[in-house]
């Protein structure tokens, strides 16, 4: 097992190992090649960064039915169950660190909500995988908090600001190498008190299914990310809330949410 | 006038200023900091490679009335036209250069088509611009063709491989620094056959109004790219043809499309 970092110190970034509450400083990273060094640090000194920046970022959106019934129910609609996996696309610029906060946009309404999802980080070029070797490109895994203003996620014709607002991706707080998704419980509490809990292998179409599917169009490149989607719902986020996704070996995806305009009501 | 090129040569890929067929090569990037070098090179020994590999890949979709129009009549739904500049996205994955090939898949129908489109290039990190200063975060202009297999694209829940499978994105060659929008045409040929010919400038939202609604809530960021839709219509795209998009004053990509396995029909 191994759990990669990338962080920054005196203005620079590096990934790291993390052992513990230390971390052992690399050369390179994950992604190519890397040479572990002989400088160890405490992750109490260091920020935590995003643990990659994506070449690009994917989303399974619906992939929980349990999810899709709530949203369509607050929204009015019908629900559209997917009935194959199909997938979509999230924007880098939205995307900020564990500890980092979510800056609700001035004019947002107070429909703010978080989606905890389990992050698949990709390690290697891959093409026409299939479900048996799937598996094969996946560095490991992360958590990410799809966060979004529904009511323009209802009534925009894409998800531009409505999930891609300026730090509305928080993802982290590292990449685990090793993880047992099958006993996975996503558990988000916000200010403390739990509010979802999920398994988070519950999915409609499972991560070899989404690999298979992409890539027999795509290539999936070292550092592409997919998040897996959310299950359950999420109440309305204000600011000064502070939003934790846990899963299950990967640890907490932490972040305090601020209104812009400093309205704290 | 600047022209930029991005090439490689000897398995190495460098930036350079391109001045008539010549190149100046430089160290760095044109969206940092370099410096020019007294190494010239013919543009005919070189590999044109993508402008860029953006940070994140916009694109306006629907932008120019008359081809909202045909999309919605060849795919028998009412047109909407979109009443607000809301941005969309495409995937890096699916980027080529000028002159490499556009795969087809093998079980896409025939309703392969082209969509010749002006590229804005961003050059500095951006956010609340608004329509008089929206400009000066660009940095120059390129040449982008959206390919899409029409089929797909009614009915999948997304583009994913409508218009994002690999190779789908060819754009280049260069990027200008200085475009005259005003007067300039986009015209396209197909084996050197003119099919489509319209005013570049005819959008429903400009540059200055896009970039002022995207940073509104997004910051957008050196090397990223907004590709600004089309006009027209294009007919189904086959095996061996090979598409030309010329806009005024940026040059002409060029890419063949081949449909994968082989079939040449």
């Amino acid at each position: 097992m191994m759990r990669w970092i990338r962080f920054s110190q005196n203005g620079n970034t590096y990934y790291g190992i993390l052992n513990g509450e230390q971390i052992q400083r690399v050369q390179g990273t994950p992604f190519d090649s890397y040479k572990v060094e002989q400088i160890f640090i405490d992750l109490a000194d260091v920020k935590i960064e995003i643990p990659v920046l994506p070449r690009t970022f994917y989303c399974a959106g619906l992939n929980y039915s349990e999810h899709v019934l709530d949203v369509a129910k607050k929204q009015g609609k019908d629900p559209n169950l997917p009935t194959r996996a199909e997938i979509g696309y999230r924007a880098n610029n939205a995307l900020i660190a564990h500890n980092e906060a979510v800056l609700i946009p001035k004019d947002a309404t107070e429909k703010i909500h978080y989606e905890g999802e389990l992050v698949v980080v990709i390690g290697k070029k891959a093409k026409y995988l299939n479900r048996e070797n799937a598996l094969s490109c996946v560095l490991g895994y992360t958590i990410g908090n799809d966060v979004s203003e529904r009511s323009w996620q209802a009534k925009d014709r894409t998800f531009w600001r409505s999930k891609n607002s300026d730090t509305f991706k928080p993802m982290g707080p590292w990449i685990d190498t090793i993880f047992d998704l099958s006993n996975a419980q996503t558990t988000v509490k916000v200010n403390g008190k739990l509010t979802t809990s999920y398994k988070t292998s519950n999915m409609m179409f499972d991560v070899p299914a989404f690999i298979e599917s992409i890539t027999r169009y795509i290539t999936l490149w070292p550092g592409d990310v997919i998040w897996m989607g959310t299950d359950g719902a999420s109440p309305n986020i204000a600011s000064g809330d502070v939003v934790e996704i846990e899963i299950s070996g990967l640890g907490t995806l932490r972040n305090p949410f601020i209104r812009e305009g400093g309205d704290l009501s």
